[in-house]
């Protein structure tokens, strides 16, 4: 039900995955029958692999979490995570309330990792592919396990998401030498590199190796996450406004614009196509979809639900977590020159 | 001597920035002689206005800074900054090594402001003319405190460096509500807020107010900065890489490229028009030019670093800085609550 335009994406993007996807995926549909099912109505090969669950309640896209979760119980998000818990879904997709479904995720499922709340992923479009870049905006104060716990969770999301067998990590830093940065990501540093884990970690990345695609994920605090990742997101924002106006403001401009209009829609598809962001270190997957996600994305969030549902996901985090403690015992203390 | 071009750029844009600036401008010039020498004769129009000051050593681009500063004395950079302190020169310009210009120009200047070094300022294209953004690499970990002197000094500076009776401050947060941050940044919003500032102090902004220009001065930590200017930086390359690619793809594109060349020429030169980058917290003035600026970008912050000389600059951040102790005193402590 959510999402900036509800059932009108989801289940024409639900028809879409479902021609792609083996016959094995089936889904749990939650909202308004009276409003979902119409729609379901006009994609006849879908019916038999989707499932209507009528919910009483829809938690509105502007609510705060705090409000959403104490009215929750019976909504839709809620009966889609509580799916997750009971066993009956391998894995909760919502475009709505990225707050409230964090909130009922936590509330419902638990959280497996040492966090606050979950660490949420964003998936940066790059030459080579996608770069996984996390915690965008969950965990504020991050101490080095923190730190190493996103590496570990990263990690074994974009080998489920993107099919690499051995992806490379990287901590985002102010420098790639050593003893740049402040000791939190220093001591991660030390930590991944000499803790054992089962793991192509490279070393401290800088911000513009986001977009370069050196390592396949970068690991930071949600504080420089989120700041990080909505400065990327303004920056696009302004290059195509200011683009717009360079290729429209003569006629001869205009008129390259019309004949170079397919080459820049397919330069804004490439940018613009967001993946499903995991809420990682849950008991339990949960995949936050864009709320402005257009049916294609849509559908393609779906195809990574069901490969996440497939893959050994949680059983590779589980095995590098459990290195966690005695990594972070055997590090030797942070030396205690901060420089750049 | 500095930069990527060293005198080929530095010597014309002398010339043609006095062209602009009023006659009582002049330029001191250090570096070699013997090459300094045949350039400026080229450009005979400005040769009054500048006295060349032999340096019998260069800095090289890519010194560490340590070891540059080890070597610096009597050097082109050093003799320049020196000026400075000797009030020969009303500011230093230098398109050379960054980090051996804040080590030189910390020793020889002196910090005024409570900083481990000098703050960096990046000027950021927005639709309605610039953010200055600080600070972008120097000081890692940065209490209230330092955040507060940031807006200060960044405050004076977009005055001074364009003209704006009273720019609008905001510090960089994960959300614009008072309760969300770290405590860091809680605390410094509460000192702006509540210490009798001469400033025009709007709250916390989120990354993508940057290139919005929802406030003339973002203050944040040399980490988040660092980290924030180069990922803008890194989805610009990666952008503008996309947009070529997708707009010569196919000969019909290409062709719309073509005609389309002379909007997107613009659109660049709006991108990559680097301001001087001045470095706060010192006892004079010194402006950073990017190493790879073209004779018009230097040009223009030879502009800028005039504005600076004539301008109240220093006295301005003095008569707020005078109000900081009792600002934090007064401050009541944060609460604990670092909500996202």
């Amino acid at each position: 039900m959510g999402g900036d335009h509800g059932p009108s994406v989801v289940i024409p993007a639900i028809a879409r995955a479902l021609t792609e996807l083996p016959e094995t995926v089936r889904f749990l549909l939650h909202g308004d029958e009276a409003v979902l099912a119409p729609e379901m109505a006009r994609h006849a090969g879908a019916a038999g692999r989707v499932t209507i669950r009528h919910a009483e309640r829809v938690i509105a896209m502007d609510e705060k979490p705090a409000q959403a979760l104490r009215r929750s119980k019976g909504s839709s998000m809620w009966n889609a995570v509580e799916a997750v818990r009971e066993g009956e879904a391998a894995c909760a997709v919502s475009a709505g309330n990225t707050g409230a479904l964090m909130a009922i995720s936590k509330l419902i499922l638990r959280m497996s990792a040492d966090l606050d709340r979950p660490a949420l992923v964003a998936s940066i479009p790059t030459p080579k592919g996608v770069t996984t870049f996390l915690d965008v905006g969950a965990n504020v104060d991050c101490d080095a396990e923190r730190l190493v716990e996103f590496a570990i969770m990263g990690e074994a999301y974009h080998r489920a998401a993107h099919g690499k067998a051995q992806p490379a990590i990287g901590i985002l830093n102010v420098g790639a030498e050593e003893m740049k940065g402040h000791s939190e990501v220093r001591e991660a540093n030390r930590v991944l590199r000499e803790g054992g884990f089962e793991m192509d970690y490279r070393g401290f990345v800088e911000g513009d190796d986001i977009t370069k695609g050196a390592v396949d994920v970068v690991v930071t605090d949600g504080f420089t996450g989120n700041v990080t990742l909505k400065a990327m997101e303004g920056a696009l924002r302004f290059i195509t406004g200011e683009l717009r106006a360079a290729l429209t403001s003569d006629v001869t401009t205009k008129l390259g614009a019309l004949v170079a209009r397919r080459g820049l829609m397919r330069f804004r598809d490439r940018m613009s196509a967001p993946l499903g962001a995991p809420l990682l270190g849950l008991n339990g997957l949960v995949l936050k979809v864009h709320g402005s996600a257009s049916e294609r994305d849509f559908a393609q969030a779906l195809k990574v639900a069901a490969d996440l549902s497939q893959s050994d996901f949680a059983a590779e985090i589980e095995r590098n977590m459990r290195r966690l403690p005695a990594a972070l015992a055997e590090a030797s203390p942070a030396p205690a020159d901060g420089a750049v």
